[in-house]
């Protein structure tokens, strides 16, 4: 037996996962929650867009999610065996900047940074560096299109350099202590390496694509000339950070004696390139040609991939196109919806003031209806468009109301929208060259709720697969510890470790032809409220649902 | 002392009001509720469209309102007696049309059609004519363009010729029966009257009005030629109905001596002529020139005057325009909101499944708010758009939604679209001439919401009097008796026997400012769905609702 494991760290728990190499057999696995903070995040009540991270969560969670993952491994089959694990992978939340000092020891972990919030993870969610964001932006669209026509045209706050220029502009005796900056997804593997110099870490090239502006086009990070015109100590701390970063043909390291002795593994087991968390899912989801992976949870991460011997030009609105940032040998292509799962929790929670019965009821009672028949048509846009419009300035809409449109009709409304906004990134993927054949959704909505898979399935008009895996972020980093081991190539190991669920969502004919006619009313309102045409004739739109709905009453 | 009686005939109830002409002290009240159907209503669960009422009900209601308020007055004031009362009016829902035999007994009282709906008062909310009614608009376009020009260019389901002319096609044998049809708010001044020939009703011009499409312009009813065109059995019934309708100056007859009989009241006083309830409603809120009297319930009516002897276009959109039809000479001008409590009530008790406790939760809520700090905007049409669209094909819509857009929030937004909606109806009277300087509102819904009120006036941007008396429409009916009576004319009735009440709600001019803002994103909205704007720049809407959002919190 040869087994490997696959290291998940989310946004409030780290799960560590044992999987047989020759089928994914799951033997073990174990979740702990970060101890600090509101389920793992440090808030500050004076500012709504701040989140961050203990890096000693990182650490405490690693020891005990790895050695609970072992235990139960062993409890599962006599077999297993510590000694069968032959390799590691990680994959973390991201972009999830960490200041580091010289030796690679996170600030945050130091006794004099440790109550200091902008010493501490700079969460991927954290959005106080919005204003650097958007000087980012305008900064690059007058010297250096090029560096966002790959993510949309637009630099987000959530990511690398806004982070830390804006660490630089609020909390200086921060940035002057930290030695260099270390992405999550790679600092967890150079820890496990015992890598204790910055500028030797295995950098992975998934978290540094888009989000750290790094691409082969123009020589890696950005150059030392645009980073000066945002700030002159950005210039400078480029050159403590790295020149190059890999995709995952390249090995993080090997583990260490010390940890592998906290671990109980043997040391000297290689340890997979760290992956951004989506992209390690969409590998144990079975990413390849014309598959769409969609982890569908709160937001929604959309991931496809395309031959990189093929030419790609640049996809408007698609957040990142970045080279081996999923597949070694491929276009990693990252799209998604700014909220999926959050806009059913809205509407259930807040507005109905329900819980998780009524989100059964609401389900069963939408169930019951035909596409159309409510009359309802809304937008997903409750956070914002990510993909294909960019921009967090937009909000949600439904129009259709009657005096008896129920609590189901609209629940169902909601669900159809994000499946609509769905289908407008499929179709801008296709409209650039990469086709989309089938849909793999890894995440527990969909699992939980066929309703919604079907809706997907007609509305997207292709096969809704399920990942066989309900955790399939851990997987992908075991498939590539796996890898890294010598096991076999990424397309063999997925081929042995991953699976799709065999409930399979075929589109409905009927149903996917109403729900044509109700995207084309979709798109007519995503153009108008989102810009993309300023002449919009909306003057049939209530007259076309209320047909719709009359026909679908009483078919 | 010298009194009145004015007798309200309301969707599920009638009310009689004693009241002392001097004053306008009311001196007694009594309500009765229709004793049949569902709340008064008779309903087909086979189609929602059908709404009938029994005319024996309303004798019936008559009887024992008259004689309950009657009593109350002398209970109230020993120095009452019946032998004070110096006439009697009445106001009904309408267009109701009855069917009627030749001695004037409506067909629904006599044994052989008491189980048949058709057959029944034809309740002025019943919408089964709607094939009839657009086939009404389509003959008068071609062949009458002025009949319908003072109402919108749109005859509604709801009116006169609707009604009969679907009776005639789905019930023949009902129409055949019928001698004459003759408006609920006529019927029952004719009864009082003890008229027992249907041509000899004196029948009153605010019912007749745009809902018949009676106008001295062209000599009365529609000309045989134009019925004709719409069915001759309709043309043959011409000859049946009327010649002549009449304003408040003319008196619909003398109590009877039968009637005086039963209610306990002096033979031979005189009786007001029949108009519909908000018409003397809208006395009763002391409606005069630049008063804009608004009956807000589940939906609105608004009535203003203008001078007759002034030049008056045909204002597009507005439901009708009638000489003498709620003053004696004065143009009176009707538009409406076809939902308003309708759509408090809807989101309250179907969407958030409340209570009348969660009115007064969210109420209080909502009232905590500034203007624009939920980020939403809404349209008021969840049952269509009567004016100044006046097209049902119209849904409900909200925009601005987030992941914590919270219930009072989308409560406030529905109150502040109704006001939106009240102000593109003033907006037009401006435009074609009728300038409208204060409003008046009757309806128990102001009385009870103070927020409301107070959004009205900021959004509106003038002052909001309340009527003085809840119960306007009764009070109207009885300064019209007064006036048959011979105690002064409405001008000096109105001024002795109706009031404001103390409360006024003034405009707040930064409110005002912010609501100007939003009122221009709402006819954006409104211009775009309605089919105003064929060619709408939505672009920067949903981005302008943040800006005022993010304004309105800091401040």
């Amino acid at each position: 037996m040869i087994t490997t494991i696959g290291v998940d760290y989310g946004t409030n728990s780290v799960r560590a996962l044992v999987v047989d190499c020759a089928n994914g057999r799951e033997l073990g696995a174990c979740v702990v929650d970060y101890p600090s903070g509101h389920q793992g995040v440090l808030l500050d009540r004076h500012n709504h867009h701040l989140a961050r991270q203990r890096p000693g969560d990182y650490v405490f969670g690693l020891e005990h999610a790895v050695r609970g993952a072992l235990q139960q491994a062993a409890e599962c089959d006599p077999e297993f065996s510590p000694l069968t694990v032959a390799g590691l992978g990680v994959d973390a939340t991201g972009s999830t900047p960490i200041p580091v000092n010289a030796d690679n020891v996170p600030l945050g972990c130091l006794p004099e940074w440790r109550d200091h919030l902008d010493a501490q993870a700079w969460l991927w969610k954290d959005h106080t560096a919005h204003e650097e964001a958007a000087r980012i932006t305008q900064t690059a669209a007058r010297l250096r299109p090029q560096f966002i026509a790959k993510c949309g045209n637009t630099y987000s706050s959530e990511w690398f350099w806004s982070k830390i220029w804006h660490c630089q502009r609020v909390a200086p005796e921060v940035f002057a202590a930290a030695y260099s900056w270390v992405e999550f997804a790679d600092w967890v593997p150079s820890l496990l390496a015992g890598v204790s110099d910055p500028k030797k870490i295995t950098r992975g090239v998934c978290a540094a694509g888009h989000k750290g502006l790094y691409c082969d086009e123009w020589g890696g990070l950005p150059d030392r000339e645009f980073l000066a015109a945002l700030d002159p100590q950005l210039a400078a701390l480029r050159d403590r950070l790295y020149e190059q970063a890999h995709d995952a043909t390249v090995s993080a390291g090997k583990l260490c004696p010390a940890w592998a002795a906290k671990l109980g593994l043997p040391a000297g087991i290689p340890i997979a390139i760290g992956e951004l968390d989506v992209h390690y899912g969409a590998i144990g989801s079975g990413i390849t040609d014309g598959v769409l992976v969609k982890a569908i949870g709160t937001s929604t991460c959309d991931c496809a991939v395309i031959k990189a011997d093929q030419k790609l030009a640049d996809i408007p609105g698609i957040c990142g196109v970045v080279k081996g940032a999923i597949l070694p040998g491929y276009y990693g292509l990252e799209a998604g919806q700014s909220a999926v799962g959050d806009i059913f929790k809205w509407f259930v929670e807040v507005v109905c003031q329900g819980d998780a019965d009524t989100h059964r009821t609401l389900t069963v009672a939408a169930a019951a209806l035909r596409p159309g028949q409510s009359g309802l048509l809304a937008l997903d846009w409750n956070n914002g468009n990510r993909t294909v419009l960019v921009d967090q300035l937009l909000t949600g809409l439904l129009v259709g109301q009657t005096l008896y449109t129920a609590p189901a009709e609209i629940y169902r409304a909601l669900i159809e929208a994000t499946a609509f906004g769905s289908r407008a990134i499929i179709e801008r993927f296709a409209e650039y060259g990469v086709p989309i054949e089938r849909v793999v959704c890894c995440g527990g909505i969909m699992e939980k709720n066929p309703l919604l898979a079907q809706i997907y399935a007609d509305v997207l008009g292709c096969d809704i697969y399920l990942a066989g895996s309900s955790q399939a972020c851990a997987l992908g980093a075991a498939v590539g510890a796996a890898v890294v081991a010598g096991q076999g190539t990424f397309a063999e190991m997925q081929r042995r470790m991953t699976s799709l669920k065999e409930t399979v969502y075929h589109p409905v004919a009927a149903d996917r032809a109403v729900y044509d006619r109700l995207y084309h009313l979709y798109k007519q309102l995503h153009d108008a409220f989102g810009g993309v045409n300023k002449a919009a004739d909306l003057s049939r739109l209530m007259k076309e649902l209320i047909k719709i709905k009359e026909q679908q009453t009483r078919r």
